[in-house]
C-alpha cells in the first residue's frame, strides 16, 4: 500500500491536535481543491483515498509542492472494503468527505448498472466501514441534479428532490435518501449533503484544475480546450429556452469557493446537525453565450461555436438560493465569473494536455 | 449444493419443451404460490433459489406433495454472485422472477443500510449474472408502496412514484428505476414490474401460506393468529381517516390470484415489451374493521381489538386501477374477500405455528 504520509502515528490525537479527515476521490477535480484548502487549515490533516480511475498521481505531487506538506495517499478501490479498512486502521479519522464516484452523465445513460453498482456500492462500503470504526461525521458530494426540473427558482434546499433525468443523478439522489434514513436511526451521526451547482475554475496557481478524460461533457473545459486549440469549435445545446438569450442558464461556482464550502461544512459536523443539505452555488446564473464571451475575454482567443438542438434532460435555467449555506455554514462564494474564467484559462494554458504533460 | 431436480440436463430445450424459470425467493409466501402455479403450467419448470432466511424447506416439500413434481431448489445467498452463477450454469433459463428480498417495513426503518445493501445488492447481482448468461426476461416483485401517498384514486400505473415513507419501499422504487434505466439501453431485455397491493389468503389446500417470523407486521396474519388463540387481541391503527368507518382502506388480493398474475406476466415477457409496470390488485378497498368482521365470519371466532393511533407513514386509502393488467396481461383477480379470509383461516387453523409444526 502506497503512502506518502509523514504522520508516523495516525492514532490518538488530542483536542488541540489536527484531525484526520478522509477524502475519498481526493485526487479528482473537486477533491484536489478540497485537499489543498484542508492543508491550509491547521485544524485538519487530509488523507486521500483514490483509485486513480479518473485522476492522476501528478495532481497529488502538485498539491504537495503547492502546500509544502506531504499528503497521505492510498490507491484504494473502495469497491473492496478491506482496503478501506486498512486505511481506517492507520488513522483515527474524525470525519470523511466522500467525493469518490463515477460522474459522467452520458456514460451513466449508456451503462446504468455500472453507475448503480459503483456509486451506491462505495457509499455503502464507506458508511459500513465508518460505522465499524466509530466514525460518524460525513460530508457527501451531492449535486443540484437531485432537484430535477426546477418547480421554482431560486432552488432552495426544501425544493423536492428525486426526478433526476439520468442514472448519475439518480445515484446522488439514492445516496442522499440512504443517508437521510441512516441519520434517522444513528443519532450520533452528523451528515452534510453538499449539493454542487456548476463548479468551474481552478486554483489560482494554475497547477491543479479539471482534467477530463476524452471529450469534455461540461461546458468550461470544452471552451478552454477550444481556446487552447485542442478542439475546433464549441457546441451550444439549445437556443430556444425561455431565457434572456435563449441558451441555458447555470449557476457556475469557482471550485476554490466550493472547496472552502467543504471546510465550512466540516465545522457543521462538529455540531449535532443530524442530516442537512446545503446548496453550494453563487445564486447567480450565466448563459452559455455569456460564458463563451467571458472565456474569450479571459483567454484573448476567439471561440467559434455552433448552435445545436437541446440535449435531452437539460433544463433551461438553474440557480440556487444561497441563504441556508450563508446562514448556517457562514460561507459564501466570493469569486467572480471573470475570476473563474481567468483561472480556468490559466490552468488550461499552463497544462494544455492536463496532468499528462508532467 | 442441494438439488431436488429430476431434470438431469437443464440445458438446450426446444421450442415446445418447457422453459426453465428462475424463481428467487421461491420458498417465501408469494414465491411458494408462484412456484405452485408455474408447476401447473406445462410451459414452465420453476427452479427455486432461496437462502431460507425467512422461509422453510418444509414449504418446498409441501409444494412437491401438492403438485406431484420435484422442485429444483438451491439454497443460494444471492449476495454472492458465484452461487447464482452455478445455478445459471445448470439451467438454460428463459426468464427470472425476482421475489427475493427483505420485506419488513419496521426493520427497514431500524436498519436502513441492511435493506439498501441486501435488496439493491441482490437485484444488481441477479441482473449482472442474467446478462452474463444472456437471459434478458425479468419479472420484478415491486409494491404499491412505490406510489407513496396517493395523489388520486384509483392508483393507475402512470401515478408518480418515489415518495416512499420507509427504506423498504425505497428499495422497491430504486430497483424499479434501475431496471427502467437498464431497459433504455438493453433493447433485447423485457422487464415487467409487478406492483403488489396487499396479498393475503393461502392456497385452498391450506398446505402453504404466510408464515411470518415473530409478530406479524401485516393485518391478516395478525388477525388469524388472534383467531387461533396465539395472540390476545388485534390492533387497529388509525380510526380517524377520512374513510367510511375511519379505519384504513386497502386493496387486498388473494395470493393465488397474485401468483396467477405472475404467470400471465411471464407471457408478456415473450413480447417485445421493454419495461412495463402492472398493478396487481382487485381494484376494491376493504377497511380494517370490515376485514376483522370477515375473518370473524370465516373463522367463527370473535376477534377482540383495540383502537390505536395512526402509524407514521400509513395512508388512509389505497386501491388500484386494474385496467392495464386486465387489458395487457389478460388477467384479473377473481377470488372474493370471503374466499381470501376462508383460505387464510384454513392455513392458520391447519398450521397454528406455521411450517414449524412439521
Amino acid at each position: 500500500m502506497a503512502s506518502l504520509t509523514n504522520h508516523v502515528n495516525g492514532r490518538g490525537h488530542e483536542e488541540d491536535e489536527p484531525k484526520f479527515v478522509l477524502v475519498t476521490g481526493g485526487a479528482g477535480y473537486i477533491g484536489s481543491h478540497v485537499v489543498l484548502e484542508l492543508l491550509k487549515d491547521y485544524r485538519y490533516v487530509p488523507v486521500v483515498v483514490d483509485n486513480l480511475d479518473n485522476s492522476h498521481p501528478e495532481c497529488l505531487h502538485r498539491i504537495e509542492a503547492l502546500s509544502g506538506k506531504k499528503v497521505p495517499f492510498y490507491p484504494v478501490d473502495m469497491m473492496y472494503k478491506d482496503g478501506l479498512r486498512e486505511v481506517f486502521k492507520k488513522y483515527n479519522f474524525s470525519s470523511a468527505i466522500h467525493l469518490a464516484g463515477l460522474k459522467a452523465v452520458g456514460e451513466s445513460v449508456e451503462n446504468p448498472m455500472k453507475y448503480y453498482r459503483v456509486n451506491i456500492g462505495i457509499a455503502l462500503n464507506l458508511v459500513e466501514v465508518m460505522k465499524e470504526f466509530g466514525v460518524g461525521k460525513l460530508l457527501f458530494s451531492s449535486s443540484a441534479t437531485v432537484y430535477g426540473t426546477p418547480k421554482y427558482l431560486p432552488l432552495d434546499e426544501n425544493h423536492e428532490t428525486g426526478a433526476c433525468s439520468n442514472p448519475y443523478g439518480k445515484t446522488k439522489f439514492f445516496i442522499e435518501e440512504m443517508l437521510k434514513d441512516l441519520s434517522q436511526v444513528e443519532n450520533d451521526w452528523n451528515i452534510v449533503l453538499l449539493r454542487y451547482f456548476n463548479p468551474i475554475g481552478a486554483h489560482e496557481s494554475g497547477e491543479i484544475g479539471e482534467d477530463p478524460n476524452g471529450i469534455p461533457a461540461n461546458l468550461m473545459p470544452f471552451l478552454t480546450q477550444v481556446a487552447v486549440g485542442k478542439r475546433k469549435e464549441a457546441k451550444v445545446f439549445g437556443t430556444d429556452y425561455a431565457t434572456r438569450d435563449g441558451t441555458g442558464l447555470r449557476d457556475y461556482i469557482h471550485v476554490v469557493d466550493l472547496a472552502q464550502g467543504h471546510v465550512a461544512a466540516l465545522a457543521k459536523l462538529e455540531e449535532k446537525c443530524g442530516c442537512r443539505a446545503y446548496n453550494l452555488g453563487t445564486g447567480k446564473s450565466v448563459s452559455v453565450l455569456e460564458m463563451i464571451a467571458a472565456v474569450e475575454k479571459a483567454s484573448g482567443k476567439k471561440i467559434p461555436y455552433v448552435l445545436c438542438h437541446r440535449r435531452e434532460g437539460d433544463v433551461g435555467e438553474m440557480y440556487c438560493d444561497t441563504t441556508k449555506a450563508e446562514t448556517e455554514l457562514k460561507w459564501k462564494a466570493t469569486r467572480s465569473l471573470d475570476q473563474m474564467c481567468a483561472d480556468s484559462w490559466n490552468w488550461q494554458r499552463k497544462n494544455p494536455t492536463g496532468y499528462k504533460t508532467a
